[in-house]
């Protein structure tokens, strides 16, 4: 790990600040333009976490830390967007199942989580996160998917569009793969069902190239930022019923099914220590199972 | 398998099912007593449902079914008691975990589960559960435990005491051993947080005394009957106010992130193609994550 430029490692991690400040920015814009209601625009509130440095005498665990935003508005019901920078050493029992963590089983890590659950049954919720590990190799992982209530095939166009265009940006996109293991990554076995439509899903990335590959994620990042307010405005004017809004609470506990049972990242991070808070920020904020 | 008396598993099986019937007509009358509420007396739906059996050709998977009765009242919230009685063969990647079935695979195995999920916020939430499974060997496992928002300690007490006595009828019970047993399992490491207030969970019950050892499961089942109802007469006239209701709402996540992430019986029920219906049916009828 040591061989890494550090200068890359910053460059990410700046990116993923960025992204959240940007992302942070064009959400409260959103809850500033809803008309007609009653409530008070919503605003993020930040919250920075930290976790001890063994090398700084602090016991055991590793390094760095994070900032969790939630914005809890009137369009958005519950939005949370993570970002952490992270270092450290991999118990021996995690080494043998992370690319180049097999020797001495250091790591470092930076990313960006996004999950934003919506009031209105007919404003898609969406997760976005991407991230960049260093072990004795390094790679870039991420992606975008939408789940609808009720699917509206203009928006999935344009959502599956915008990504396919950034990965049309960079060589080390690859549009049909990211979309088929998105497809195949957010699947319920035991519901026999999709969690959401789609969008793209990616890890492993290393093509020899950094600039190639923190070019695709830049590119991910910003095609979110871009598409998901437009699909935002486009419904959230739009009236719903009580049977609309009940078939959203039934959706989101597919979603939680999806992210306690099956999720790498949710399940790695709560058996590896990680900051509960942060990472269960993902839960929606109403859910029933009837 | 062969070997082992069928008779004693048609005991077994038939025990459950009259433990399921006397479980629903005493939350049936319990319905029925509460006294100054506009809506009806809630009753159990009753479901069944049969899986392929592959003797008769119909198909891979296994034999048997079972039976849902879920009561949607007005004292329970929801409230699911499913019986299930099914044999086959375990695929060779389960095999090796289960004991007596690293030959061939097969198994027999018979039970009743339960959740309890109640409207008031003072009445605590309850789980139980006991079966009997038989592969080249045989044991009894099962336990029931307490989950309340607001613990309350005569409640607690007569709950621990109630299976305590239950464990003393027979040779089989070890109470205190039990009693640990139920704190460790029903524990969320990445809340360090217990989910309730314990009772008793066993498994691997097999002392050679298949009478002792059904007659343990029995006398857990007797408790459960007398105790539950008991605890939640003392408190369905309560008044609660909306605050009590969301530290409910909220306590309930963690039920659900406990039966997701850590319950062996859910996740190996998901994975190994469990009627997905009947095994989530423990997950509360309305949650929140603020």
């Amino acid at each position: 790990m040591s061989d890494y430029p550090t200068d890359h490692r910053e460059q990410a991690a700046a990116w993923f600040r960025a992204l959240r400040d940007g992302i942070c920015a064009a959400f409260e814009q959103v809850e500033d333009e809803l008309i007609g209601s009653d409530r008070p625009a919503g605003r993020f509130e930040r919250k920075e976490w930290t976790r001890p440095d063994p090398e700084a005498g602090e016991g055991p665990g590793d390094g760095g830390g994070g900032e969790m935003s939630i914005m809890r508005g009137r369009v958005f019901e519950k939005v949370g967007v993570n970002i952490s920078t992270v270092h450290g050493t991999f118990s021996p029992e995690f080494r043998k199942s992370i690319r180049g963590a097999a020797g001495d089983g250091k790591f470092w890590a930076s990313g960006i989580s996004l999950v934003a659950h919506m009031h209105s049954p007919l404003v898609p919720a969406v997760h976005m996160n991407t991230r960049h590990i260093v072990t004795s190799t390094a790679w870039f992982g991420g992606g975008a998917d939408l789940t609808p209530t009720f699917p509206d095939a203009e928006d999935t166009a344009a959502f599956h569009a915008a990504l396919e265009a950034a990965c049309r940006q960079s060589p080390a996109g690859d549009y049909p793969r990211f979309k088929k293991w998105c497809d195949e990554y957010f699947y319920l076995p035991h519901r026999e069902e999709a969690r959401g439509v789609g969008g793209i899903f990616y890890d492993n990335i290393n093509t020899g190239d950094w600039k190639a590959d923190m070019g695709l994620t830049g590119a991910v990042g910003e095609a979110f930022l871009d598409i998901y307010p437009k699909i935002v405005r486009r419904h959230m004017h739009e009236r719903w019923t009580p049977e609309q809004r009940r078939a959203l609470l039934v959706k989101r506990g597919r979603y939680v099914e999806f992210n306690l049972i099956y999720d790498r990242g949710t399940l790695f991070g709560l058996k590896t220590g990680g900051n509960t808070e942060a990472i269960l920020m993902s839960l929606p904020p109403e859910v029933i199972w009837p």
